[in-house]
């Protein structure tokens, strides 16, 4: 049973002046798992309570889209919605009560939540939200359990990530923007929504790499050689990179890798000639590819007795850690990371000054640049292994 | 092929000087999976470099013999064996180069070894040892790849665990024998040996439970009750004690254990009832029951965002952890323990000496004390569930 909108109850914006009215704009709408995404006009509600429209300026494709893109994980299969979630705009209007954020703001969206009040944005050890926290299940705004995208025919289109930023216009909760330098670059802000932070964040916030470390990083797409840029601003002595695209093992090595694997030219596991490589295994390894075999592999990757392995990459469910249980005993350690545990309207203000100033070469992550209308383009560019990151115009 | 000794090149023990010569003395011989354990006359060694051979004057059973008696991994089916890790004695003699320990001395041994020299003992971060770790598949001295026991018709009998315990004698490599205070009481030293460093380290070292800190401990034996005294002892407000046995949960309440939880009486999943007694879970789970079920309860009963899991139950192969990988996302974490991450040779000593000074209660875990010879009966005390601990007299 659908749930069909009155259109005659609604403002439409006619001049200027859009708040408080009903945006019509275009969005890469998804219609079936795998199925072109279809870029049409769509309406947008203003932002209630604590929510934000947001007029998105960049966006681009993490493979996070992708797998549910792919329909990967059944039970997220809801249509028709909007995917996407790495973007920067600039803030439309904002609902009631928002006050850290007006119309004209620079912000970037983050679909990892900071509502600031419970039990987990209090603590000091965790940047997840019991509110706005990662939920693949989710797919209307908290407030009413309702949408605010719609068909022109008044069918709800669903929400993603708590972000949907495949679209001219999103409506967000507060929790799920972060304000930023008006003088930042918008363009390159996009990457701090998602890849870059979660990356760089695991590095740096997770595994907190120190100078000397070794490390090894499994699939080096965006968060990958985020990961890579983060072990060598703290200084690692040694950045193994794996990848079974060769294209992505050269740009590691432009970014900082000091050696090199490519699975699909080894006689061996990767882990036994990392083993070899580096005496025993490697402090800190990365799993960024979103495969169980290698998953494993980055885990037997670690030194034992202290080796850490933070798991970056989605993995469908359900099948269980590939790690039999006597192994934690030789001292090995496996750890999830959700957004580099940045806590995103926290500390990504403070992040994206340092960005400014160079601490990221953020310019290496964008491969490719298009108009939103060519999105499509976009997907089979990151399906192709061709890009880190392209960059889609609004 | 059985490798058969000469017995007519060996000196045997005529007068009360044994020093240098092969010692005829009994043992409890494990022919053949869950057959009870014979108490026969065996030939014992001298202790060859670095080795000592020590005089066992108590011995007790923890889970982990059970565990092997009974044949649960095939890999480790290895007869005729000498089981036993638990044990306390006083140095017979030493082999070539043991300095830190003489005829005479009291000492403890540990199944995980401290060799000072490898990678590990060197590293702060871990209490492997290269050469002395634990490994079950391990059943003959690093020396010479030999046993030093033997039966009357000169046959081989395979060591266990780096230990050998249920023996008048037995030879242990000086890395896996700790040198203890002449005047602690060496029948309840004998816990050092395994069980209660192994739960009370947990506590103290693996988890580092602070003061105000919530605790579930999953399964109440001697590892699980000492985990509630380091617990206790820490200062934790709140320690849920879990056990399908409720003479157990009993215990647990005198020990220290603040509310109690038996899976068999309960409608739902323990980690659901945790979540609701404890606002959404506890700080610290300690799976101390050898059980895959019970690693997935304790793994759920911690808080998201910061909960840890320590993992000390022995789980036969070939399974692989319960958990999906994308719920290690939830910011849960999971961890190993093994001896309670104590550096044996190092710290034992002053942990003996707070434990002759009343730091923990010893004697609660001593249930039952029996002479060597019935050591079958010892045996089916533990599997009943009757016993902490039965000291065997030697
Ligand atoms: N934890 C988080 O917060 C978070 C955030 C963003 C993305 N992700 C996940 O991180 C992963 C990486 O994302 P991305 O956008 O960088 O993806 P990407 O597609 O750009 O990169 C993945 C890389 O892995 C490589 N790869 C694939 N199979 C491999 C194999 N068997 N061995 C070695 N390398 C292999 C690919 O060649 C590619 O270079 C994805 O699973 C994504 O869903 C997680
Ligand atoms: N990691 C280490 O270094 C180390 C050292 C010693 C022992 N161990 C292991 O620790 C575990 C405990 O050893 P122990 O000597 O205390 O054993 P034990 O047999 O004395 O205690 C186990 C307890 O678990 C309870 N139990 C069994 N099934 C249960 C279930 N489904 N739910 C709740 N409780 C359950 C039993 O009733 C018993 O009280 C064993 O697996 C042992 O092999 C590990
Ligand atoms: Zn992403
Ligand atoms: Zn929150
Ligand atoms: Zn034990
Ligand atoms: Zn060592």
């Amino acid at each position: 049973m659908a749930i069909i909108k009155n259109n005659n109850s609604v403002s439409h914006s006619k001049d200027g002046n859009t708040t408080g009215k009903v945006i019509t704009c275009k969005a890469a709408v998804a219609w079936g798992p795998a199925q072109p995404l279809v870029v049409e006009e769509i309406l947008v509600d203003p932002p209630q309570k604590m929510e934000v429209r947001i007029k998105i300026l960049f966006t681009s494709i993490c493979q996070t889209d992708l797998g549910v893109w792919l329909g990967k994980n059944e039970a997220q299969n809801v249509y028709p919605r909007i995917f996407g979630h790495e973007a920067s705009g600039i803030v439309e209007s904002v609902g009631e009560g928002v006050e850290d954020m007006k119309a004209g703001d620079h912000v970037v969206p983050i679909f990892n939540g900071e509502c600031g009040d419970c039990v987990f944005c209090k603590s000091k050890t965790s940047n997840l939200c019991k509110k706005f926290r990662v939920d693949p299940l989710k797919n209307v705004m908290v407030n009413d359990g309702k949408t605010r995208f719609w068909t022109k025919q008044g069918e709800p289109i669903y929400h993603f990530l708590n972000t949907s930023t495949f679209s001219e216009y999103t409506v967000v909760d507060s929790a799920n923007v972060v304000k930023i330098d008006p003088n930042a670059p918008l363009k390159t802000m996009t990457l701090l929504s998602c890849g870059v932070s979660t990356g760089l964040g695991a590095a740096w916030n997770t595994a907190n790499v120190q100078e000397g470390s070794t490390v090894a990083v499994f699939g080096l797409g965006a968060v990958g050689l985020a990961v890579v840029e983060g072990a060598r601003s703290r200084g690692a002595s040694r950045i193994v990179g794996i990848d079974i695209n060769s294209d992505k093992l050269s740009r590691g090595i432009s970014m900082g890798v000091t050696d090199i694997i490519n699975p699909l030219e080894l006689h061996k596991p990767v882990h036994e000639e990392i083993s070899e490589i580096l005496e025993g295994g490697v402090d800190f390894s990365f799993e960024c590819a979103g495969n169980l075999n290698v998953l494993r592999e980055a885990f037997l990757s670690t030194h034992e007795g202290w080796g850490l392995t933070v798991l970056l990459g989605i993995h469908s469910a359900p099948k269980t850690l590939p790690i039999h249980p006597m192994e934690l005993f030789c001292g090995r350690r496996i750890i999830g990371s959700v957004f580099g545990d940045f806590k995103g309207k926290t500390q990504l203000p403070q992040f994206a000054k340092q960005c400014m100033h160079g601490a990221v070469k953020l310019d290496e992550f964008i491969t490719h640049e298009l108009p939103f209308s060519e999105i499509n383009q976009a997907f089979q560019l990151l399906i192709d292994g061709k890009s880190l990151r392209c960059i889609l115009h609004l």
